[in-house]
């Protein structure tokens, strides 16, 4: 176990990446929108740092924001163009290089989520140095991330967790987070993987931190905060997945929530890829939950329930959401769906209003 | 999470490193045993990979092995020089590097667990590239660790937990390999931490692994055995260790051990370096071990508690022992005190022999 400190390179509001916004958003020749999810989710949850959009021939995907030249862009502001699109093989093509070359010399930083570097990227390395501006790659962790302390830091915390990965965790992240603001309240959303990093223009990507440094990144990705401040803090995998459990666990430890809300998609049944294992019933995950976070927060405790419902009509849905409720004891809500279940949900993670739904 | 698999680099028979060996030692200037813990412990423990011990002026420590010349060890077998010394500021002094210089031209590679990275010394790079060798740091994982799977394997494993760090993993795995050995059984000491990968000659650095990939490393580290054949696998760390209870529930997950033995310094109250955290009970650790490590092998048993029981005399600690085992109804040894306790520990991990002590 490593007890070295390595040389301070973060940001003291929030540890982690910092990156520079507003973003020119970039949508290469993508013709399908399932790929351009970045894109579209940075216009849809962030919109104030989003500006224009930028494509080359070939493409027919729109984030609906205004055409934009990399030059009109930095005259608009913009300091980052975000490659806003996957590709299937991961990489940069080569016919998306003069664009991102042209946004360099227009006085742009990139901003990337791809598996490849960018800096592996030889026409870029280059056009970065000559330019002097920065190649970003929110996959990789800053350098100088300290282990964990375990020390209690001021301020309120909610994480959410779930049956699963990719189960609803950052959309009912950003929803909570959402909705307290809506209600005057204090609050961050502190991004713990690639979008959600993109869209609170910084974060930690947690699954890309060496392990013994776990619980230290989550520390310092939600630092002292007044007492009436919340950090809404996305969550990682799960405690019952076999492959990503340490990263949950090393989340939750640092994070050291006063409230977690358990995230659920009602469709899965066993394990995404993994079709040996069932999913966990969701009181195993509160219960597992409370008992492995209250080694850094004893005060922790469930705020209710986020289903993803989306394979329901709204009667079912309703119906479902009303029935985990009753069984549980606590709120259970849709956040694509709202309404009133949404709002005791949110009520009772706030400690302001009593359990139930309509 | 990274459902990637990267580039296969990896040994097929427990993933992870595996080390050019016999070893020359290397001592360097040290007049303090305590720096030279990984030479003493791996001359205890290795003594087969172990032929001979290289020293620079100034050094008083001696593992008892013959000095040897970097010629005269490559002549006697020697693949490898392993620098068996800490010192304080983790770097490769100045006046070890003709030493090394030497093994390196004598046919040598060098392998090294100290924080500074061989090849970032240039005198070292110059002259790996010069004479061909390698410049082996197992700090640093290989290349290619897929994200785990879950998938049972064949054969047996036994992992080494902890009330927390430092209490005795590494030592109550080598010992209880060696009982097993003894025994007659085909078994293997899987190394999880530097002094362990080194007296193994291979194994996975587990703390310095992504986090995304630390089930898949656990996994690979002991791979498909015959059905008779057990992996003795060292733990790292502690599920209530507030910084570093990623690294083990990763480990457990891919462990999927089918026996567990609990270690536990009966000096330690808190955590190490967290005074505010009180060391778990015993107890607290086998129902979480058994909870989380159920996910992944619903069989998973303890097979004992091993106590470090140095701060008492033989009386005391025989009572300590005895009380312990009636408490938990479990085997509780001192693995470095031996006798009739440690044999019920062994023989109930095996699942060879009631549970007991004298």
């Amino acid at each position: 176990m490593e007890a070295a400190i390595l040389a301070p390179a973060l940001d003291k509001s929030g540890g982690g990446h910092s990156l520079p916004s507003p973003y020119l958003l970039f949508l290469g020749d993508t013709t399908d929108r399932s790929y351009a999810k970045t894109a579209l989710g940075l216009a849809d949850w962030a919109p104030e740092r989003c500006i224009g959009e930028l494509a080359v021939a070939g493409c027919t995907v729109t984030t609906g924001l205004p055409a934009m030249t990399p030059a009109q862009a930095a005259a608009a502001g913009v300091r980052a163009l975000v490659i806003g699109v996957a590709n299937p093989g991961g990489v940069v093509p080569d016919s998306w290089l003069p664009a991102l070359v042209d946004a360099l010399e227009a006085g742009l930083d990139l901003v990337s989520g791809m598996h490849m570097r960018l800096a592996d990227q030889p026409v870029l390395a280059q056009a970065a140095q000559r330019t002097g501006r920065k190649l970003i790659d929110i996959r990789v962790p800053p350098a100088g991330i300290p282990v964990g302390n375990g020390r209690k830091r001021t301020g309120k915390r909610l994480l959410a967790v779930g049956t699963d990965c990719a189960v609803g965790k950052k959309y009912t992240a950003l929803a909570l987070h959402r909705a307290f603001v809506e209600r005057g309240i204090d609050a961050d959303f502190r991004a713990t993987g690639q979008t959600g990093i993109l869209i609170a223009g910084g974060g930690m990507p947690m699954d890309a931190v060496i392990s013994d440094f776990e619980a230290g990144a989550a520390e310092i990705l939600s630092p002292d905060a007044p007492a009436t401040h919340w950090d809404v803090i996305e969550g990682q995998g799960s405690l019952f997945n076999p492959a990503y459990a340490a990263v949950s666990l090393g989340l939750l430890h640092g994070s050291q929530p006063d409230v977690f809300v358990v995230c659920h998609e009602n469709a899965r049944k066993v394990i995404l890829g993994m079709e040996d294992f069932a999913l966990p019933a969701i009181e195993e995950v509160i219960d597992m939950t409370i008992r492995l976070g209250s080694r850094t927060n004893p005060a922790i405790r469930c705020g209710g329930i986020s289903i993803n419902t989306s394979d329901l009509d709204a009667g079912a849905a309703a119906d479902l959401l009303a029935r985990e409720s009753d069984r549980l004891g606590l709120p259970a809500a849709d956040p694509l769906r709202g309404g009133a279940a949404f709002d005791a949900l949110v009520g009772n993670c706030l400690g302001s209003a009593s359990v139930g739904h309509d």
